[in-house]
C-alpha cells in the first residue's frame, strides 16, 4: 500500500497529525545539508528542521527571550491552540499576557523537540534519502541533541543569550542541559519537577511502554506508516502505564477512589467497572490520535539516556562549575516520578558549584502532573523569580515598557 | 486446530503448565455437582476442584493447622518444588522444619487460588459443559470466593478452626477475608504487606496489565488455548509493569541504578542498554511460561474487587466486631503498592473492633517484595507471634512434641 493510500484510511485527527510531522502549522526553520546537526551518537542529521511558536515581542537588545521546553508528549503550542487536537496551549496558565511567564514582557519561544512528531525532524519525518518516513532509521536522539537543535534555532533568531529557559519534567532536563552546555547563553534557568538523570525506576517504566508499543503487531517493526497501520493498542497501553506515574496515589484516591463508572454495582466482568479504569482507557485512546508511536520510543529513550553527572566523572557539580546562571529549582511533595530528592541533588550540586540557586518544594497532592496544573504557589514562584531576574537583567516591566 | 494438536507446538514448560491446570502434581480435592461453590457473582461453580499441598503433621485435636495464602502469581508449592519451573517452594525461607512457620510444630496447608492455573478451577480448566477450557466463560472470582473454596477444603480435611492464616500481598487480603468471614475458625491471623481494599492506584496498574494482555492478538478474545496461541508479548508487558510496583525506587537504584548491561557504552539504539531493562525483559519472558494469561485477568480482578469495608457500610471495624482472633499486621517501610498507611487502616479498624492486634512496620529498602525475601526482622516477627499464639492455644513446641 502506498503511503498516501494508507493515509486515506485514517481518521481526520490522525491524518492531520501525520501531515503536521513534515508541514507544521507553526513556524519552522529549515537547515540544509550545509548545516547538519551533530548528534551525540556520532551521526549527523541533514537536512533537518525545527518547528516552533513564539509569543510576545523580542526587544531591541534581544535580552528578553524565554525558551520554554516541553515535556515528553508536549509540543510547541505552549500558548496557542494545538492544530491536531484543537485544544488550548498546554501551558496557557503559565505563559501569556500577564501570566507568570509574561508575554507582555518576555519574548517566548517554544520548539517541538527533535524526535517529536509535530514538525521538528523525528521518526515520522520523511527521510530525504529514501523518500519514506525515517521510522527506526532516524539516529537515536539525546536531550543534549534536543538542546543543540534549540541552540541552532536561537542562533537563527539572532539571540545571543536567553533571558530564561523554563520547563517541567523532560522540559526541566532540557533546562539543566542548557545551563550545563551553554552557561553563557542562559541568564536564568527554571527546571521544574525534573532531575539531572533518569532514575532506574523511570527507565523501567519507559521500557515497559516501549515494549508495549513494539509488542503490537501493527507496529510492523517500526514501519507502520508505510504499511498503513498504527500500533494504537500498544501505544495506548504505554500511555496508560505512564499516566499512572504522572499522578500521586493520593490524587488518584481523591479523584477516583474505588468509585464505580456509571453503575451502582460491580458487573462481575472485565468492563471498566471503576472510574479509574475508564479514565485510564480514555487517556490511552485519546493519546494515540495525537502522538506518533515511534516518536514515543525516541523521546522516552532520550530521557533514559539523560545523565549529566555521567558525562562529568559522576560529579554533577562539575557540570555547573563557575556558572553565572541563576537557578530556581522547583519540585512537588507528591511527585514520585521526579521526587524532591532528585531536585535536591541538583540544588546541592549547584550550591557546590557556587551557583546562585533558589529551591522551592511545593506542597501539592497532584503528583508529577502538578507542573501542568493550576498550582498558585507554582505560578507565584515562577512570577517572582522571573521578575527578580528581569530586574537584574534590566528588562523593563510591562508597565514600564508601555510607558517607554 | 484441536487443543491437543495445539499443545504439541508448545515448549515443554508451557505444556507441563497446561497439563497442571487440570491434573496437578499436588494433592487435589474434587467437589461434584452436589457440592457447588457459591460465588459472589451469584453464580455457582460445579463441579470444581482445589489443588493444595501440606507440610508437617496435623495433631490429634487438629489444633495446629496453618493455612498459608499465596499472592497474585503464587501457587500451592509453598515449601516444595514447583513442578513447572522446578524452582524451590516460593516461601521456603518462611515455612519448613525449624522455620518461622515451623512444620515440626504446625500442619501447613497451601492451596492454589480459585481462578489460578495450577490445579484449582480457573479459566484454563476444562468447562465440563463444553469440554473446552472455560476461558472467559468462568464467572468472575472474588477474594471471598477464594476464601470460601479454602473453607470447603478445610472442611474436607476435618479441621474446625485453623490455628493461623498467614499470607502476604493478595495472600494478606485472604487472611483478612478469613478473619472477617469466619471469625470463629481463625485463631490467629497474619496479614503481611496487604490492605483491606485495593486502592485506585493498584486498580490502575492492574487495568494496564489486563489491557496489555487483551491488546495482544494472540489472546484471541480469551480463546488462545483452543486456538493454539499464547499472548506472551502482552502478558510479558503486564508482568513488567507489575514487577516495577513490587520493588522500591530505592531498591531499583541500589540493584541496577543506571548500570549498563554487558557493555561499556550506550549503544544508541533500542536494545536493553541498561541492566534494569534486561532484568525486566527477563522477568516478563520467564513469567509467561509459568502463568496463564486468563488467570492473570481473573486474579487481578479478584484483587481489584476486594474492599471489606465496602460490604460493611464503609466502616471497616464493623467487619471485625467482637472478633476473638489475634492479629499480627506487618508492613514494610518502602512498600508503595500496599503502603504502611493501608496496614494502619486495618490496625485502627481492628483496634476499634476491640481485637487483639499487634502491628510491626519493618524497615526494609526492598519494597513490596520484601515479604518474599530474606528479611530477618520479618522472620523474627512471625516466629515470635506464632509461638506466642501457639502457647495460648496449647500447641506444644517442637521439643515438647518430640518428648511427648
Amino acid at each position: 500500500m502506498t503511503q498516501s493510500a494508507a493515509i486515506a484510511d485514517l481518521d481526520e485527527t490522525e491524518q492531520k497529525r501525520r501531515s503536521e510531522a513534515d508541514r507544521p502549522s507553526s513556524l519552522v526553520e529549515h537547515f540544509g545539508t550545509d548545516a547538519p546537526l551533530n548528534l551525540d551518537s556520532g551521526k549527523q542529521l541533514a537536512p533537518w528542521q525545527i518547528a516552533y511558536t513564539t509569543a510576545g515581542t523580542l526587544n531591541a537588545d534581544k535580552s528578553n527571550a524565554v525558551l520554554v521546553c516541553h515535556a515528553l508528549t508536549g509540543d510547541q503550542y505552549v500558548t496557542s491552540s494545538n492544530p491536531v487536537t484543537g485544544k488550548p496551549g498546554w501551558w496557557s496558565m503559565m505563559v501569556g499576557p500577564g501570566k507568570p511567564v509574561d508575554t507582555d514582557r518576555f519574548f517566548v519561544i517554544c520548539a517541538n523537540v527533535l524526535g517529536g512528531c509535530l514538525g521538528t525532524t523525528g521518526p515520522a519525518s520523511i527521510n530525504p534519502e529514501t523518500g519514506k518516513p525515517y521510522a527506526l532509521s532516524l539516529p537515536i536522539i539525546t536531550i543534549a541533541d534536543i538542546v543543540r537543535s534549540q541552540a541552532a534555532l536561537v542562533d537563527r533568531l539572532g539571540i545571543e543569550t536567553l533571558f530564561a529557559v523554563v520547563g517541567g519534567s523532560m522540559g526541566g532536563m532540557q533546562v539543566l542541559e542548557w545551563a550545563a552546555s551553554y552557561p553563557d547563553r542562559v541568564f536564568a534557568a527554571v527546571p521544574i519537577a525534573a532531575g539531572a538523570r533518569h532514575s532506574s525506576q523511570n527507565i523501567a517504566f519507559h521500557e515497559v511502554g516501549r515494549q508495549a508499543v513494539m509488542a503490537d503487531p501493527d507496529w510492523c517493526g517500526g514501519n507502520y506508516l508505510v504499511e498503513g497501520k498504527n500500533p494504537k493498542k500498544g501505544l495506548a497501553v504505554a500511555r496508560m502505564a505512564a499516566h499512572i506515574t504522572y499522578m500521586s496515589g493520593q490524587s488518584l484516591h481523591a479523584k477516583f477512589g474505588r468509585n464505580l463508572q456509571d453503575r451502582e454495582q460491580l458487573t462481575f466482568g472485565f468492563e471498566a467497572d471503576f472510574q479509574i479504569e475508564s479514565y485510564l482507557r480514555h487517556q490511552g485512546m485519546s493519546f494515540v490520535d495525537r502522538f506518533d508511536a515511534n516518536s514515543y520510543l525516541y523521546v522516552t529513550r532520550a530521557m533514559d539516556y539523560f545523565d549529566i553527572a555521567g558525562r562529568h566523572g559522576g560529579v554533577l557539580a562539575r557540570a555547573f562549575k563557575g556558572t553565572k546562571t541563576r537557578f530556581c529549582v522547583v519540585s512537588f511533595t507528591t511527585d514520585w516520578l521526579f521526587p524532591t530528592a532528585e531536585s535536591k541533588m541538583v540544588v546541592h550540586a549547584l550550591s557546590a558549584a557556587g551557583a546562585n540557586v533558589s529551591f522551592v518544594e511545593i506542597d501539592s497532592p497532584r503528583g508529577h502532573d502538578a507542573f501542568l496544573l493550576d498550582e498558585p504557589e507554582l505560578f507565584a514562584t515562577i512570577r517572582g523569580f522571573l521578575s527578580g531576574a528581569a530586574r537584574a537583567r534590566g528588562i523593563p516591566g510591562p508597565a514600564e515598557s508601555e510607558a517607554a
